[in-house]
């Protein structure tokens, strides 16, 4: 067994061909920064969704869920600080008009426009090659839109930059419904939107992405030992589906982090373009939630029954980008491999991540196969997706199953119409073998379990 | 066992109370047509969105999913019709400044501009009784956002108001790399976005809401029989799980059906407010393939092997309001129960609905009663969701459980330390039974399968 890098250019042409990624409004050119997930590719990302949802609220006793909207009042976001400080630096090339991200083009994790111009004065374009670049400006990365008839600044709002926000303003309402005691986190998943100026590797910087946030509310006290757990436990879920040589922590540095964050760690992945960020842990302190209790002139504290005193708790994060996890986990479980004269490509996904989980084949399109195989969908499907797949030979029909990762498949042939029996091939090992359809369904379930 | 109607003003605040809908952006006041989804929505959301994932796409073996981008290029909204013709009418009192939808202030299902202004040339204001109207003007629902540094004209783009755009444009990549027949269908769950005039009713019209669309691509010959099995299926479904008297047809008028449907009908829920659409079912026609393979200059036909014809496939839709389905879900699973001298709330959801499938309850906080309890968390936890409750007697415990809809409660006591036993309590019955700790996962997964 080997395992080749996959170029990005391979991935981004696999992924369209096998059905997992394709670019949006495709037939209209696309859109910059935004793609669609096709068949194969909504069920691994509601798969890896339900892996995290899973391990986040329903393994602990002290973590809900929430899905609030994309769509807050815009204070939520004078408030979090973005409508004031969420930009990226930009700068253009004259003489091309090329528009570039000014820590990009420097290549350096800061945001201090000084340091950047002095940086970008020594380089010539990228793109044509001559020297001629405009001041650096600060681009506000929210999204706007305006809500009613009148298109003017009292209606305008914005969609949101991170699911997070929606956490915090609904402290008070999840503490009471659910009447948790500190600590207690709450999680969500759900679109974000960025409007970067040079959205592109792939899924890897898009304009409309997924996040998948868990907000923990702690006693500031208890910060620094809640946030070391939870970075361990993270790198422990990521290593239990990927590879450990994949993944790394990184510490931000002074000028990257955010002013509050007391701090902040990165798990990495080694994507085709390097060791970039999947995931991002940090230490909040209290800013959230005393941000949004000024703004709001809203009490958001926490009353201790014990001591009798009241105090603003601290927040830990964890928010891992879907869509980064998404490519890691394809990266990951993508491998060539040599069989006979022939390499076939296998997708080798765990079956709880598999977007088929079972593929039904009749060995022809014969209405008496067709039947049978039918029946035999029937008594397995519903719980899980199966594939039905008719068409082609079977030995490519199985190539097909082995490209989107799918762990088992059954054949159905001329001997199933006597013997009441199906062939059940094993993705990696390929082997097969014969089970009862009486028996097939707990066959197939112990062998996903 | 009495079922009382309850009010819309005592279910969104039991649905506050209890942790289902919060208002979004409460803390700020709130925005208006903007709900956040609590610990408990969003687990009955996602219940709700998983079953009828299953339903459409898992128990088909010709229907698959699709996850597209919200944003899409503003040429898919000018090919649909949106840009042009997606309006609602308007009409302002100049009285009082009071605006309204024109269509709900004349009380008719009908767009007809001169009709609308008829009527309402004989209404006084509902608002200050003062009859001074404006025009009714046409307001455009889609929102707007801007891609890139630049908010001009060039940088428009829309959120999507519906999601089944993102499979007509995706027709051909699915046919392709799935090798689908006709006939075939796509599924999609997600967001969509109006700038409703009025959003009102809680749930019911909101301007940013979730659907539940699935397309079938059809032989036009093929298309009346296609769309009369899926009438049937879909009627079916919601008959699964709601009450069959608060569901019914409702075929659309010649006025209100858009100009290319060849068949619409509703699916309508008795809400408090009335027999409302809750679910949509159309017979589209080639409009949609039509107009995109115009629009983009691309072909989006289909090649029959068998008859070596070429013909653009008709769309047979169905369209469910995923915020209005958990309406109705609550409103039909909520009931009021005398138990003694007592009412006790009680949410009768079926277990695969439940947002909450088992509450552990540890009799008290003692120490060794919690260490057992979490034992028990821990042996049951991880594949659905599993409350940990130690905070007041058991008796609101459980009547807090039954408000939220939890099928089995499991109570930890002293006697548990030496016979390594729990209790298990029925919702519905109210019975309690001894289970082992031993067996307790068994147990639990057969009572709620």
């Amino acid at each position: 067994m080997n395992k080749p890098k996959i170029s990005m250019e391979e991935l981004v042409s696999y992924c369209k061909r096998r059905g997992f990624v394709f670019q949006a409004s495709e037939i209209y050119g696309g859109v910059a920064g935004m793609y669609d997930f096709g068949p194969y590719g909504v069920e691994l990302k509601n798969n890896l969704k339900r892996l995290w949802w899973k391990e986040v609220v329903y393994k602990n006793t002290n973590v809900v869920g929430l899905d609030s909207a994309i769509i807050q009042n815009p204070k939520v976001w004078q408030a979090s600080g973005h409508v004031e400080r969420f930009n990226d630096p930009m700068v253009d090339c004259k003489a091309c008009k090329k528009r570039f991200r000014a820590d990009k083009l420097a290549d350096v994790d800061s945001t201090d426009v000084k340091e950047l111009t002095d940086i970008i004065a020594k380089l010539d374009c990228p793109n044509c090659g001559k020297h001629d670049w405009t001041d650096i400006r600060q681009f506000n990365l929210l999204m706007k839109t305006f809500l009613g008839p009148v298109e003017d600044d009292s209606a305008v709002a914005y969609l949101r930059g991170e699911t997070c926000q929606g956490i915090y303003t609904n402290y008070d309402n999840v503490r009471e419904t659910t009447r948790a005691k500190l600590p207690f986190g709450v999680a969500q998943i759900g679109k974000a939107f960025r409007n970067e100026i040079t959205p592109g590797d792939f899924l890897f910087r898009q304009r409309e992405f997924e996040q998948a946030e868990m907000q923990m509310f702690v006693h500031p006290d208890e910060a620094s030992k809640v946030f070391a757990e939870w970075k361990q436990a993270r790198m422990e879920w990521h290593q239990s589906f990927l590879t450990k040589e994949n993944l790394r922590f990184r510490e931000h540095g002074e000028n990257e982090r955010a002013h509050y964050a007391k701090d902040a760690w990165d798990i990495e992945y080694n994507f085709p373009f390097g060791f970039k960020e999947m995931e991002g842990i940090h230490n909040r302190g209290d800013w959230d939630l005393s941000r949004h209790s000024k703004y709001s002139s809203k009490e958001l504290d926490y009353f201790d029954e014990a001591s009798g005193k009241k105090y603003i708790p601290w927040v830990v994060e964890t928010s891992v980008g879907m869509d980064r996890l998404f490519l890691a986990t394809i990266l990951d479980a993508y491998h060539e491999e040599k069989v006979g004269d022939e390499t076939r490509v296998v997708l080798k996904l765990k079956p709880e991540l598999a977007p088929v989980k079972v593929a039904i084949l009749p060995l022809s399109k014969k209405p008496e196969l067709s039947k049978v195989a039918q029946e035999v969908f029937a008594s397995v499907a519903g719980e899980y997706n199966v594939e039905y797949d008719e068409t082609q030979s079977i030995g490519k029909r199985y190539r097909r199953q082995d490209e989107i990762g799918t762990p088992l498949c059954v054949t159905v042939d001329f001997e199933s119409l006597d013997d009441k029996a199906v062939t059940v091939r094993d993705r990696d090992s390929m082997e097969q073998e014969r089970v009862k359809m009486s028996e097939l369904k707990e066959y197939l379930d112990s062998k996903l379990s």
